[in-house]
């Protein structure tokens, strides 16, 4: 549909382009006679008349006449016609706009970029970054737990491996894997919680890990459940294997693996590592690693991974700690300023982040391991309804809830605005695990910032179509993370630095 | 040229909507079987790829198979491709970058409007307003000027009445209509120099008044000229007249009027009301004064007006009178953050300037006196080069110097590099005329920025094309414009009120 639209608009600008050549074209009547214009960077429907209008003259073979059609065009040189900014002129091209609309934002921040330094100084600090992660220089909590990490991938390898034995029965089998799946979600957030050598920084990582591993393992469980089904179903009807699909369905040479001999360390550790949560037995592979593809990206990662601290460090920073005194006294209208202020340089921060994760590390690992399918995201920039945005903003997730999640759901009979409401209500649960876990306070803003995507999720897409459309899905966007990042930023500090005990610099920025 | 450009650039995009749209055909191939995505709100092909699918199931009648069919569609969810952000997948549809800029301009606008107002309070002062127009009640010196202006009128008509009838000769004539533009050109000035009760805008608009009554009585006297001229020409060969052409070319039933018939009084005043600088014997004229069109231009003049005056109060003021510091100081990097803060609300006053008298007020007059001629601007916003901006920005002052100053200039032999830049000489001297005067002090600053454009034409000409070209003439509009007013502005503070008597308010804004 989104398609189909694109080319309909381009159709309309393009009458509306000739519609406005024409009226050029009438507008270009009064520029007879000779050079017509200061210089010779003219129009083309000028130029073009000029010359015509030479070549007339040149015919006639007649000077005096040349000089009476000269000084006729020097006594009138005026003709009825309409402002272009009238609706009546019919003239519709505004491309110029668009260069002013990124004119005036690249001098809006420089503007900001400047006063920002002349406030505030270089604020970069490198050692402030590695306090981050360590509390305690000889105590790596994060780092153990992604060792850990191991033992739940190997407790669900070999109960697969008897499950496919048939040593394991399919109930058993499903009661060791959602004990499994429950000490994986709920152990590191209890050592998150409870460990005081662990930061928030170094906590949140290994809980993103951990939630990631999570959705691998369940998708794991899944396939390798559906492979089973399919081979009972194929023992009974004595019918083609469909889970190892014959060889002229795929373009590589490679040997396809089939059930249960994808069931080795090797083959579950790519899919661990690999940028996807929904496991196959055949991934797509591409050819070969291009190094100059690799090397693109590994700089990539490095440049923005600095830039992103450096933007925090110097502009998200000195702005949050200055909106704590008006967050505190309830000031609205200064509220309200600051949260504008925050939603730049965090939405920035944002895009910045989007592209170093779903586009610069995704493809480096997944060139790195020959993974062939490199969809991390499609075109959200273009949504025009908050739906279409979280469908497509996240493709490995997106993929994962509709396998997983959503399908399943409505084969249990489920309609579909349970299974949907049910995919956000599983996708706020654990956008809340890890932002209150590894802050150690419950308030909720994460969860309620994604449950509140449904009732915004409707009234965007009843009321706003197009342009109106994504307008508004780029300000929820932009206003709606400032906002629920300000609420834990304040709780956060209230928290651990009581009233009035900020940092000295909140209190520079008041008058 | 730039009509073609536009076409070719909409032919381009088109091309790359269509592969794009080819590249997420491809991609929807994974979404076969059943709903594939999570609500309905799904893209073109997706969907259609949903219905093929459930028709070709429907037409093979096997429940097993497509039971198998979306088995297999689980286990394999994979499919070798690019991200879009790689140069390698061919995508180039952007347009919500569009809205994206749209929606972070609106933004940070608002936050400046919040912060300015917190900051400052309401600083509008009707009274004030005034102050500028009367520096003592009970003179009004610059309305004196206007109505004397009326004398210059007069003169040049009875000097063009002689010359008909022949009772003047043609040198005397010249030499009269010199001594009479001199005059209009001088005394103004000296009244708005010596005259205390003189304030700065009301010595400016009257001047302003002053300058645009210059160029139309002399193209009122060099028309005149061109008719007598052609006159003789025409009692010589006894040819066909074309001072006063054929009714047929004429589209209107209105009587043409031939010279000397032109040299009446009302005539007279309705050029010097018309909104063109350019004289001609029949204007052409609209059919009847549409009175809504009269009524939106009038509504569009008052509430542009009034918001210029309170957006001037309100931010130009304050971000001026805070950079008086710096500027004194000489303190660079402090200058450019002040100089940039200033370009944003100089550049939303001076498009609202443009619009409120090149639209509103030039269109109000035009529908009023029904004069056909609305071509006062033309697409300036979409000029590639700044030769095409000064061309295209003021239509009235540049037909008046191509008609009465350049083609003069070519005629005597004069080549098109010397007259270009006598032109924009010529322009440069009114900008400082206008400026400096009602100032009362000469610095040069609008000269040199005018006759700057010529070197910035040559290099934005030389090295940048397309939107390029548009980018960079925005950037001289927004940056070259508040440049010059704070260097004016500067000096006349420091002319007025002397070092460190500033305004209280200067020092509110410093650390």
């Amino acid at each position: 549909m989104s398609d189909l639209n694109v080319n309909g608009a381009l159709t309309r600008r393009r009458g509306a382009t000739l519609r406005a050549a024409t009226v050029r074209a009438a507008n270009g009547d009064s520029a007879t006679g000779t050079a017509s214009l200061v210089d010779g960077d003219v129009s083309l429907h000028d130029g073009q008349r000029t010359r015509e209008s030479f070549l007339e003259l040149a015919a006639a073979k007649s000077e005096k006449k040349k000089r009476r059609v000269e000084v006729g065009d020097r006594l009138s040189c005026h003709k009825a016609q309409e402002s272009l900014l009238s609706s009546a002129s019919g003239y519709r091209n505004y491309r110029g706009v668009i260069n002013w609309c990124v004119v005036m934002l690249v001098l809006s921040n420089a503007r900001l970029f400047l006063e920002n330094i002349l406030k505030y100084g270089i604020l970069v600090d490198p050692i402030q970054v590695i306090s981050l992660f360590l509390n305690d220089p000889y105590s790596w909590p994060a780092a153990c737990l992604l060792i850990v990490s191991n033992v739940f991938i190997l407790v669900a390898l070999y109960t697969e491996r008897q499950l496919s034995k048939g040593s394991l029965s399919e109930f058993a089998g499903f009661l060791v894997h959602c004990i499994n799946l429950s000490i994986l979600l709920t152990f590191p957030a209890a050592v998150v919680l409870w460990v005081p050598s662990m930061t928030s920084v170094g906590g949140a990582i290994a809980l993103g890990f951990y939630t990631i591993l999570f959705l691998k393992l369940y998708s794991y469980e899944d396939v390798n459940r559906w492979c089973r089904e399919q081979s009972t179903a194929k023992a009974k009807k004595l019918s083609r294997s469909l889970s190892c699909p014959s060889s002229q369905q795929f373009k590589g040479g490679e040997q396809k693996v089939c059930y249960p001999g994808n069931l080795t360390i090797k083959d579950m550790y790519y899919f661990v590592l690999a940028p996807t949560l929904c496991y196959e037995l055949n991934f797509p592979r591409s050819p070969k690693i291009r190094i100059q593809f690799l090397l693109r990206r590994l700089f990539e990662m490095l440049f923005f991974i600095q830039l992103l601290v450096f933007l925090t460090q110097q502009w998200m920073v000195p702005i949050i700690q200055s909106s704590m005194k008006p967050l505190e006294d309830m000031d609205l209208s200064l509220m309200t300023e600051r949260l504008l202020r925050l939603a730049v340089p965090n939405h920035l921060l944002w895009l910045m982040f989007f592209y170093w994760f779903f586009h610069s590390t995704m493809n480096f690992t997944a060139e790195l391991l020959r993974f062939g399918d490199r969809q991390f995201y499609n075109d959200w920039w273009n949504s025009e309804s908050v739906t279409y945005f979280w469908q497509n903003w996240n493709i490995p997730v997106h993929k994962w809830c509709l396998r997983h999640f959503y399908k399943p759901l409505l084969r249990k009979g489920f309609s579909k605005m349970f299974s949907q409401s049910a995919v956000f209500f599983l996708s706020a649960f654990f956008h809340e695990y890890l932002v209150s876990v590894p802050l150690r306070m419950f308030r909720l803003w994460a969860f309620t910032g994604m449950m509140a995507q449904l009732p915004l999720a409707w009234l965007v897409g009843r009321f706003l179509r197009g342009n109106y459309g994504n307008a508004a899905v780029w300000i929820s966007i932009i206003i709606g993370q400032p906002f629920a990042v300000l609420m834990y930023v304040h709780d956060y500090y209230v928290m651990n630095y009581g009233d009035g005990d900020l940092l000295p610099l909140t209190l520079l920025d008041e008058q």
